[in-house]
């Protein structure tokens, strides 16, 4: 972080603008527009071939005539010019530039190879620079707005990463009406040089971010994307969205960043490791990331809501419960105060809804004042509180009817809410607001966006923030989140490095899966039916007796398995069998382990992601039912932890049918070594441990098969 | 539907008010505001007991000095009066009434109560009406608007029904902000007298409604529910949120309408078996029900996505995807064409991407008619066409640094789009609209919304919209979806009626299956060990041999079930062991049936729903991994259809690790027959075919089990 490039490109002392002009339709002078006019007070360098003057400053004609090294350089030029350009600055001694111009990796092979040059061309200057292909940087506090959008709004904490220019420059207006206050906005283009992850970092560190929205098409440094997250997201919440993981969504993004996408369950899993809340929507990046920046952190997951309407309270109790949030009932105590302050058909017991006949100062400071005192309330919903909107809808009608003046009845319809909105700060709870008004003209919506109360224009919209908070209470409730790196044993390293890769069979594989203190089941190999005799008496009856082959890999489809081998006329018949089948091949005699319900744990090494770990449901229905999790791998504790209680088939871990409950620690452990092993070597291109069985609680892994390169 | 109450309702000839009076802070006044100004041309009688006019009009002392019968009755007086109110309306020959008044069944016993008086006083007087506890009505048409709030727009075609009277009264001035039009508007309250169903009805023979909308927290007719929708649903789009399936959600709806609220999986069935396309969200069922009254339908899945932004473009084609529509690469020819128009970098594949530097003509004109053109493109969803909202964000800028005025760059930015919104008809193709303006300030939003193309304000609700265009198709296109009743078999209907509920074993429970048509397999009872052999002769070996007893529930579990009994030696065996362990019992001699995987089958009648059926994955794992799918009974074709293709497990249908393919046809079938044994026997609580194996590709029923009481 001491040298992210960001620091100076976020709030740089000087800044050299090429590409502006005195023509306003240009995105160049819409962008030099709002550096000057949105009140910056740094130094601005214009050059221009022939204008003298542009917005008021001097314009140098060339980049080597400029009087000193702008400390960043912005570039909106043609393509063709780009490279030249970047290298004038280099000489001149600029280490920083943001290169909005597109026509680079996004449009194929001759941009790519663009790309690299200028990539060449920084390298060679010491230079970082964000883009190409962005749409500017916007730091609300300076305030430094570089893009084509004038600020509309006082800044804020929210600060977004983004894929799209537009999200980070082109809703302003958008984020305004809904009192979403910035802090940084940052539009990271094509990422030649500076990427997410270096966003991620800086804004991490960022004293005015208090959450990160990001919206993503790929991840280009996962794992370094990764360890960011998981470090920063335990302080700053971060909600993400990601859109690359179907076949149209990679497509399109591909040519839009020139970026290749992963698929949306590898993605699902690093943020998952990560501690970042996943958004469905732009929408949901704006608000959720709002909320994490403005309101208090949720102690409890026990939610109050006020209403004035039952459907709205009704969804957002609703809402609350799918996003793992509580409604319950309220204390006798807390009814009991209700109960007295409201109408008789009201109800007081959790949602709160006062229904239609109300008295305003109930519903903006007596009630809420009583549920946030209330130690059983760590959060308050509210819907219904409305103010001079109603003026707006309705004057018409009162005029015609009493002569009423509009202006009258916004006066009238405008209360001072400086009680409730200093509530969340007072109890240390989050209030949302729900309310189907419009900030343009309602008065309650503005007083709660001024001061900072997040509102929403749909109630679920409200729950799910709510949710959001109460996801982040976990992520910072985390334990064991660190990665533990774990030694390479010498064992299996001489194993992996001494074998051909042709020549892993399942025993081999066992070996280094032992080596790595993976518990696997005793076994013995057998090259003669004597041999498998022994091994059967050494291991116990009854046994497994499998051909042991590394060119054989579906033993069971091809009756090369026998289970349940019960003496040892049946080992020499197994024996007899495997040969008839399959040639002179030796066995592997196995204990058998307990079946019933079987788990599958895994690796494999993800293109453009190194490997990843997975876990589900095993044996002969893993296929068809597809119940798996999946994380990068090496995983922490709680990754492995959170893996098995992500699953589907909780049922299986439990004491299922009679059987002992699994020792999830131990399996978790399982997890964690198996993640190391994928990490250490990155020939392994496939482990498959299927099936891991439960034998007194603890899982061993019964069959394992390698795919080595 | 000829006698559809809601008929007169929604359009009367006279109504009578009593609540009204001379106070605008009452409910009731504000309800009579709206009718009075709001256009509508009927007759008004005003009932108070002191006034003499209210709002223009002559008010009457008392119900029974009115000079006639009005049509309809609206009640907004406390609710002791209700009764004696409804009494006189009766008496006076009015047959139509809406009660406003709360304080009924949602407050509990006494409310339940007075409840119940009301209705029987409508019933003798042939009476029927809404409510009590409802917020009004609203036929946008007429315009008879009898809420507390103004209409703020034009009458549209998207009617709504609702369990919230906000949903269907308070947010005009939301949806008119987002170009939404109504048509009808119904707050159904404590449905006493007038439900969803009649709601149904009535909106689906409505001339003026050409998509539905539903909020819902409980269903109290859900076979007429269902019988309904289905019906309706096939030509008019339904929409539906349905909150009541958490506990949470559950609470709160019976607090608000005192209604029971159902299951979710039990609501998830229903809707999938009606054809009602679920939302999640309130905010869901407007725009999506918007949508589908305004768009033409999408008679294919191919989306093109116009942008001038790569973010938006690409979550909308994401988001597609996911809703199970497609945005191919566009033929060859398109691409063409688009290439000669467009900067070399934009993209031309689909998304197509303008990129920012864009000429607004290709954008609205020339680009969209190109893509409408082809056939490659059944709907488009375009993303960044801006007008005079941008003067809005940027005029103060511009005032500074070039003197512009706010006025100037309004007109300047404001564009003529009537090419771009004639083309949905004109192509019988729907366009769709993504847009981050404000409709308050913005001319291009304004103008799609006077020409009613669905605009919004995220690419993912755009996408979102066109998915449920496609997802109507899908209801549209249904083959088999008609419920054919099946006759009792006598055979069934004889072992139901003389079988006592203690006296229920497997044996005979399959034999109520087989009457029923349903496959079941080869089986023999036996009371001696030499019974059992002779069934298992005829059988043929292998066998299983059960215990037999209505006692006994648990057989594995109790080691009373014996399979692959391979010789006599073995039957003689099980048999002993069987009557070891469970005294004399008789036994069951089954064929063997291919195991590797297993289904389930059953039903229960469900408290509030009747009889419902399940399908699933079965066997040992069923309880751990929940695959199961619920429909209510009976099943049409479609439904038992749509059931197995609705399970997570389609890899077990298929050629699953070298066995046949399921005779899916079989399988529904087996469904069918079994649904209407569920409803044909109330008494039967409870039916569990599980496992049902697969023998040469089709289902058997191995083992059943009967609830009966």
């Amino acid at each position: 972080m001491q040298n992210n490039p960001l620091k100076e490109i976020m709030n740089p002392k000087s800044v050299a603008m090429v590409g502006a002009s005195g023509n306003p339709a240009k995105m160049g002078t819409l962008q030099l527009l709002n550096i000057v006019y949105g009140g910056w007070g740094g130094e601005i360098l214009v050059v221009h071939p022939t204008e003298k003057e542009v917005l008021g400053n001097k314009a140098y004609p060339s980049i080597s005539e400029l009087p000193y090294a702008p400390e960043m350089a912005m570039l909106v030029v043609p393509t063709r010019l780009v490279p030249d350009m970047l290298e004038d600055f280099g000489r001149l001694g600029t280490k920083r530039a943001v290169i909005i111009t597109a026509g680079f990796a996004e449009t194929g092979d001759g941009g790519r190879e663009l790309q690299a040059r200028i990539l060449d061309i920084a390298a060679k200057y010491g230079m970082r620079f964000l883009g190409p292909n962005c749409m500017g940087i916007i730091n609300a506090h300076a305030p430094f707005n570089a893009t084509v959008t004038p600020l509309q709004n006082p800044p804020g904490h929210f600060s977004l990463a983004s894929q799209s220019g537009t999200y980070a420059a082109q809703t302003l207006g958008y984020l305004a009406k809904r009192g979403i206050r910035l802090a940084k906005a940052i539009s990271v283009g094509n990422e030649a040089s500076i990427d997410l992850v270096d966003c991620l970092e800086y804004l991490g560190e960022d004293p005015e971010t208090r959450a990160i929205g990001m919206y993503i098409e790929s991840i280009r440094r996962p794992r370094e994307f990764l360890d960011a997250a998981r470090r920063i997201s335990r302080k700053k919440p971060i909600v993400a969205q990601y859109v690359g993981g179907t076949a149209a969504g990679a497509r399109s993004g591909s040519s839009h960043t020139g970026a290749l996408a992963g698929p949306d369950y590898v993605i699902e899993g690093l943020f998952a490791q990560a501690g970042i809340i996943r958004a469905s929507s732009i929408e949901e990046v704006y608000f959720l990331g709002h909320t994490l920046a403005s309101a208090p952190p949720l102690s409890g997951k026990n939610i109050a809501v006020l209403t004035n309407s039952g459907g709205p309270g009704t969804a957002m109790a609703d809402t609350c419960e799918r996003a793992g949030l509580s409604v319950p009932e309220l204390p006798p105590a807390v009814q009991a105060r209700l109960r007295e302050l409201l109408a008789p058909h009201a109800s007081v017991k959790n949602p709160v809804d006062l229904t239609f006949h109300i008295d305003m100062d109930l519903l903006v400071e007596t009630l809420p004042e009583l549920l946030f005192e209330s130690d059983a309330v760590d959060g308050l919903l509210v819907h219904g509180v409305m103010g001079s909107g109603w003026a707006e809808l309705a004057h018409k009608v009162f005029e015609k009817a009493y002569g009423f003046k509009k202006e009258d009845m916004i006066k009238g319809f405008t209360r001072d809410l400086s009680r409730l909105t200093a509530m969340p700060a007072k109890y240390r709870k989050p209030l949302l607001v729900s309310s189907f008004m419009d900030s343009a003209t309602d008065s309650a919506l503005k007083s709660f966006q001024q001061a900072g109360v997040p509102t929403f224009d749909a109630p679920e919209k409200a729950a799910r923030a709510m949710g959001a908070l109460w996801a982040h209470a976990g992520v910072r409730a985390r334990h064991g989140d660190e990665v533990r790196l774990m030694q390479t044993p010498a064992k299996a390293a001489e194993l992996v490095q001494n074998t051909a890769p042709d020549a892993w069979d399942e025993h081999l594989a066992k070996k280094v899966l032992a080596a790595y203190g993976i518990p696997v089941c005793r076994e013995m190999a057998a090259h003669t039916a004597d041999q498998a005799m022994d091994a059967a008496r050494e291991i116990g009856f009854p046994v497994a007796v499998k051909a042991l082959s590394p060119a054989i890999s579906h033993k069971t489809e091809m009756g090369l398995v026998h289970l349940s081998v019960a003496d040892e006329g049946g080992v020499r018949a197994a024996f007899s069998r495997i040969q008839e089948q399959a040639g002179p091949v030796p066995v592997l005699v196995c204990e058998m382990l307990p079946t019933g319900r079987e788990f599958l744990a895994g690796a494999v090494q993800q293109p453009g992601f190194g490997p990843v770990v997975l876990f589900g449901a095993g044996g002969v229905l893993a296929e068809a039912l597809g119940d798996r999790i999946v994380r990068m791998a090496p995983l922490s504790s709680f990754d492995a932890r959170d893996m098995i209680a992500s699953i589907r088939s909780q049922a299986l871990l439990g004491p299922f049918r009679g059987m002992d409950p699994v020792d999830t620690d131990a399996l978790a452990e399982l997890l964690v070594r198996l993640s190391h092993l994928a990490a250490h070597f990155p020939r392994i291109r496939e482990i498959d441990a299927n099936p891991v069985l439960i034998k007194n609680g603890k899982p061993v892994v019964a069959d394992a098969l390698f795919k080595v390169s």
